[in-house]
């Protein structure tokens, strides 16, 4: 079956970009200087690390299926269970795509900056790959426990912001915004950011 | 089986707490005024609705084992499959955990932080059973395929934090920092921020 091939390669793809993403975010955590900021990266990172621990159980599975072609062949329980490890990682791969999304607003360096977002792309694409795919293998499900196709993303306009342009120019993340405070701020006095948001005028770069 | 009928009554309470937390921070979300305070929130509830939408499965096949009292003459298979699914929720419990702690950092009223900090705390009670529970039936299972029961917390002291504590003085959350900032900021005008950070003072509080 070509679906499980395509699927092999995907999901190889992506827990490169997990590891990627982890030497990225990683000095971040290091260097956060309050618990917050800590939380929220170590968090990040820490469901990174549980969808690789999946992807390592589940990728070996897909390449035994691959090269002893034993695909074809399978019981449509064990089909039910394939579909639903893969439409788990497809919801895997979205989650992905929001985190390194938020994590553009985070960094200010260009060559990072166009990592993320060639990550992101990327991901994105894979995702409406494997989405296709766990449809077109449903399809093949004689029993009643299809996968669930929902997406969440009703009534969200959230996915349709262009966030490489917007964190451009936005304040930048969780960790950037509180330690721009505390460079500044001396304990707990009052004191002048540093530099002016400009939420407002990103009202109209939505697209 | 009695851990059939617990695990139940867990994610029974876990669905309901789902509900109150999307609650809470369903108006953050129409609230916030730029895009990286919109994108943060609604991936926090997107994962939130996935996790909803496993247990809306689980629950009632949980409750039919239960009932049925099917549980004793399960096959090593469908044991097998189950402890994989209980397994997943486990890391979906440990996941709710955070959220609700980094949601701590956003709320300044004590009536909701009470509220976060009780589902917090009855969250990470319940993550604990689960995982006692997923260790215990593995050992029923005579093949190989045991669940991993690796939290990926080893070296992280970030969950002895009392982020209850540390967030009833940090800088209130990222649509907290970013509205004050607006509030105070027309456009891209520098300004001063309307209370000083105390990061520095809040070194010394983690336990």
């Amino acid at each position: 079956m070509q679906e499980i091939s395509q699927l092999h390669a995907i999901f190889e793809r992506t827990s490169g970009y997990i590891n990627r993403f982890m030497g990225l975010i990683q000095p971040v955590i290091d260097a956060a200087e309050d618990e917050h900021t800590r939380l929220y990266y170590h968090h990040i990172l820490e469901e990174e690390e549980q969808r690789l621990d999946r992807l390592k159980e589940l990728l070996p599975y897909l390449q035994s299926l691959s090269s002893g072609k034993k695909a074809d062949g399978l019981s449509d329980r064990e089909l039910s269970r394939l579909l639903s490890d893969v439409n788990l990682e497809r919801f895997g791969l979205h989650n992905f795509r929001e985190h390194l999304e938020l994590a553009l607003y985070e960094f200010q360096d260009e060559e990072t900056r166009l990592d993320l977002d060639r990550m992101r792309a990327t991901t994105h694409e894979d995702y409406l790959t494997v989405k296709e795919t766990v449809a077109k293998l449903s399809e093949r499900l004689s029993d009643v426990s299809h996968p669930s196709l929902v997406d969440h993303d009703e009534g969200h306009d959230v996915h349709q912001v262009d966030h490489f342009k917007v964190s451009a120019t936005a304040p930048k993340g969780v960790a950037a915004v509180i330690n721009r405070h505390t460079d500044a701020a001396p304990a707990a006095q009052p004191a002048p950011s540093k530099k002016g948001l400009t939420v407002g005028s990103l009202k109209g770069q939505s697209m």
